[in-house]
């Protein structure tokens, strides 16, 4: 199995992906790792190089700020994009990037390419769960205008990605909606509903309220790109708002800050539980090859996770799989 | 100013309605408020009545799980229909209730009435900031499928509100989107953008992310039914879920509890940060008189803090202000 990583992608680039790159090449024997990026800045980094570490130059970087479709098409030696051609040309069997997620999702469909039969890739994250076990959300922003089938579709691919990749036997698939009843929602999810109830192959559990996702009520959620951002970055912006108002209340006296010590390793904690890092990366599915988004905060152990999960992804022949279920082939 | 109070709406109803009605009344002499409902259940409640509480006798509920529209159409008896009617033939200035949320949006639209030249009415809550200030929402949850004009009315009588009701000199609107620039979104809010800037009377400060809410980086938050829907609903599941696990970490050991004990009092007044029902009624904005939702689990305080409200908009000539800016009347 051989990993490409965007080595330039993410704000702690290329230090954290070359961290990562060490960590999973040490831990894991069967993947080998390419890094591709700047050979210049990656090699002094490198001073201990394993066998399965190697580095394919790539002259140029797209930047966090970059617009997308114009930076994949002009940038072709950017590290993204060359990490992209070599999943397509068959030299890698997966890419990741911590690198502009509209850049890589572009990466993904230009350059990588759409699976057949499939109409929208999606974003698939991991949401946490208080039940540490964690939803796959899908569709988390590839897709901002998404019709009922797209909806159908993420409901199949997230599915199989919950089998092959989590072990879960029947995952069970619920419709993020405004509430628990079947007539409930927007045009959207009203339209989606009934195609979600007689889809084969899938455990539809109903629609599922935002308030009711951290609570673990299904294994996959589907939603439009747009709903689906709305819920991570409130759940983001709440939990952080809310340390910052612990830290803010745990500092008013000498008696709190006492307290605060006291609970220190609890409240770790809690915030390693709401901890993006921590899930690894994003893949995208509905691609001909994996691409697995990386947090732009990404450290060196938020990218060997991302390497967990995509050797877990190449052993379980995901995209094949996904690739039949999707068009037989 | 007369009052109605829908009495028998809400999960501690009819009792938290009775009491937060006698609390206001003892606190603001300039209002009369009438309680909505069953005389029979409320005359026990009402041992001592104050000049200004009078009971209306309603002798129908409309239950919290009953489809909203055959409700508000068949039971024309019940207290909510009737404390509706009381606004539209102007024998009440206002009307509270902490009951079914789809059947008051029903009774708003089809008992109260839409204002001339608003297409949708909108609930309009506030949602707690880090800054204690507070942001007015809307629509969250009475339309689902918002147009692009839609919106820009939003915006218009949102910023009234927090003009007349708080007294915010120039609001700041901000549109809920899934990133900063003005390029972003799906087709609604890309749509929606230009509109709002190009809208007279109001202050539009662009497109505000999710994660960016808490932190009161606008005074009115403009967005669809569903996508308002998804924000409030994850931000109550998230905070919920964040106090689950502090209390199942802070109860781990003595320490821990110790520790949890001397921060009592700090974790107390997050909670209450964080606490819906301190944040008082939610407006529906758009219809010819003021309706007020209470939140379904409202304590007397709640509904006490829901006529504080409706008393400040009845005195600021809220209504008028906006009927005068929609349609020049």
């Amino acid at each position: 199995m051989r990993i490409a990583i965007d080595a330039m992608g993410g704000d702690n680039a290329p230090e954290c992906n070359v961290e990562g790159a060490l960590a999973a090449a040490a831990e894991w024997s069967d993947i080998e790792i390419v890094l591709v990026g700047d050979e210049a800045r990656l090699g002094p980094l490198l001073k201990t190089k394993p066998s399965n570490v190697t580095v394919r130059h790539a002259g140029d970087v797209i930047g966090s700020d970059e617009e997308p479709v114009k930076a994949v098409r002009r940038k072709k030696d950017s590290s993204m994009v060359v990490a992209g051609r070599m999943v397509r040309e068959g030299e890698a069997d997966a890419m990741i990037s911590s690198g502009n997620t509209g850049a890589l999702m572009t990466t993904g469909l230009l350059v990588v390419g759409r699976m057949e039969g499939i109409e929208r890739p999606a974003l698939a994250p991991m949401i946490p769960t208080l039940d540490d076990v964690g939803v796959l959300a899908l569709d988390l922003g590839a897709n901002m205008d998404a019709k009922p089938q797209h909806l159908a579709q993420y409901a199949l691919i997230g599915s199989i990605y919950r089998n092959k990749v989590h072990g879960i036997a029947k995952p069970r698939v619920g419709l993020l909606n405004v509430g628990a009843e079947p007539g409930k929602g927007n045009e959207l999810t009203k339209e989606a509903y009934p195609l979600l109830e007689a889809l084969q192959g899938i455990h539809f559990v109903g629609n599922v309220e935002a308030r009711d996702v951290l609570t673990g009520s299904c294994d996959v959620l589907v939603c439009d790109g747009f709903a689906g951002n709305i819920l991570l970055k409130t759940l983001e912006g709440t939990a952080g708002a809310m340390f910052s108002l612990l830290k803010e209340q745990f500092s008013k006296s000498l008696k709190t800050k006492l307290g605060a010590a006291i609970l220190m390793p609890e409240l770790r904690s809690l915030k390693g539980k709401m901890d993006y890092k921590e899930h690894g990366g994003a893949p995208l599915l509905g691609l001909s090859g994996l691409v697995v988004k990386g947090h732009g905060s990404s450290d060196g152990n938020a990218v060997k996770n991302a390497v967990r999960q995509a050797r877990i992804a190449l052993k379980a022949d995901l995209v094949p799989s996904i690739s039949k279920e999707i068009s037989g082939k």
